[in-house]
């Protein structure tokens, strides 16, 4: 995949424009997801009124759903916005944390599914086969281990049947867009044991999509910046238990994240 | 009091089974929360809606009530979680965040006594004090001072009358079930000069409590691994006053936290 | 200007009463904005329903209402806790984030301008022009840069209308009572690169002015303590982009922050 010159140009786009990332997210680790947006170059705005969230969408690049501590306010508010985002050409991406545990988390992500069209779903591996599980398709998900092969096919699928891209992030992050698949070897595990590293990969992947960049390359993008991130910040710390420092390493690294760490590190392959 | 057994086998059992702690809690030291429970090996979640509080908790090794930011959605979250956790035996820590500070958190936190059986009730001395003086005891608050003396009968009575561990954090921890009094004696003041440092020692003791461990064995055990991982941090920085390095610290001492330092550091004795 | 022996007391005033700044703010930076309180040696608490913020601005020293993450929970709060403060007398500052930005901003900080009488309004030089431009004043805001000249002017003229202190933080930071106008020449690019940086200055603005010190004092003192604390946290990282060390080391800088800051590096002048 020669995607170099694509995401040279992206972080270009983002220091030059500074586009605005709209996020209705949760309280727990939005302070985060602000700080990531910003150190990428990017400008973060929350708002989760459904008195604003028309307006405050129809001035962002891209918007960010995520369902991690959803209530009736923001479920309202996903809705509005995510429809008025697609009515602006506007690239929406869900994070639908914990999709399973709930009936209202699932509710609220058929509801999204149902009236908004994505450019990107971004979960981890059970948050995913939850939604591929629930969509109608007569194999049962527990036939389904988490493996590699499972996961590959479960992206491809979900991704052919939602019409955008699938971003299943781990210890490999496998990326489909319906018709290929991307594997994504880059990453630590200490990113596991930080909260908030997939609501951060989500904005992420929201901020490179703001941009004239393909929602396939955004996703991609944003995936493998946090990947090579989290190394640079696991490699300046030299703890696998030291998280705090880590965190604070982690900030470090998107900061001055430069599209020399792609050439250097990035592994994507495509299957 | 001989604890190492039991709190070697409650460390064992939360890297082994990660106990997930659902949170109620406020938006001021959220992130703060979930990023402890995650270093020390637990799974936190975090969820206010009344609509899933229920379901949420039915898959939770323990439930932390914090009225922090407490509101009309929260308030009502916290007795349909707490009556559902107290249904299925998931233990119930309450952290009583300035209820002496207006009518509607002592109404609250009134009322969370009344419908929800705790396992572990944790306060600093001016939240206990209040409760205790709201219980119907014919002897005023003001006539006494939050000496350890004074403390320590709090605590006891305290506990006896709710029928649960109550845990008063300060310089000088005081815990008790209601039957026995234990010190503890492990911190550092600068642990009080970082928001929430409390919240996190609830979180914690939701943690520990989620194993096996007993409630009394889980707040005391909570308790001593802020303190000691305070300890650790401030010696890791050198300074009283640097506050933003010394939490980066916190958390890399409680993600290396092992039973060594509480052989090392740990003291708790019984009065 | 003498203002040493102003911000002398006021740091002394500080550390021996300990503040209780009331904060209704949003969930992105909350905190950032506790943690830089308790920092300088000050109290916060952060209440926000309707049913309590009466009651617990009433104990409070100052109270800051920033509309960063509004709804329609806070926006009910932001008028009664505003009113309150007001007839106790207790200074209120007034944080406008994004007023700009959607309709709901923008008729929430008129009600409040209209229902609460401000002693500090801090934003950045769009939220400022944002609020003069809407004020009925005949000249257009198309017709103004956001230049030097500009700022002052729209500073005095704000300040002189709304009869409260007016501060416009950036590069160089405005001050003006509606009188004079006063320039600061603190603070290093990185600041904006981190979220919560205005929020944080807002909160220092209440807490210094949570003492004696005139909300003009305050409103420099606050913003000269943020800019004083990024140039020192800046030199101690020696790297513009590595934001998560600055951080750390921001709230290092605050909490050791001394006169001696001031005077070694204060640059505020009059014009």
């Amino acid at each position: 995949m020669d995607y170099i010159q694509s995401f040279s140009e992206t972080l270009e786009l983002i220091k030059k424009e500074r586009p605005l990332v709209h996020h209705i997210t949760n309280y727990v680790t939005v302070n985060d997801c602000a700080n990531i947006v910003l150190a990428l170059g990017g400008s973060p705005v929350m708002a989760d009124d459904p008195k604003e969230v028309e307006e405050m969408v129809s001035q962002a690049s891209s918007l960010v759903l995520n369902v991690g501590t959803l209530n009736q306010r923001t479920i309202e508010s996903f809705i509005l916005a995510g429809k008025k985002a697609n009515s602006l050409g506007v690239p929406v991406v869900l994070d639908p944390v914990g999709v399973g545990a709930t009936n209202l988390r699932r509710k609220t992500v058929e509801a999204i599914l149902r009236e908004v069209k994505l450019s990107v779903l971004r979960g981890n591996m059970s948050e995913i086969i939850s939604i591929y599980g629930s969509g109608g398709t007569t194999r049962g998900v527990d036939s389904m281990d988490d493996s590699m092969k499972g996961g590959k096919e479960i992206g491809l699928e979900l991704a052919r049947r939602l019409k955008c891209i699938v971003a299943i992030t781990g210890k490999t992050d496998i990326v489909s867009d319906g018709e290929r698949i991307f594997l994504l070897e880059n990453g630590h595990e200490i990113l596991s044991k930080v909260t908030g590293t997939g609501c951060m990969t989500t904005s992420l992947i929201a901020l490179c999509s703001g941009t004239k960049c393909s929602p396939l390359h955004g996703a991609i993008m944003g995936t493998m910046i946090m990947g090579i991130s989290g190394e640079k910040a696991y490699e300046a710390i030299g703890h696998e238990k030291h998280f705090g420092s880590f965190r604070a390493k982690l900030f470090d690294a998107i900061g001055s994240f430069t599209l020399e760490d792609i050439r250097e590190r990035g592994k994507v392959y495509e299957v």
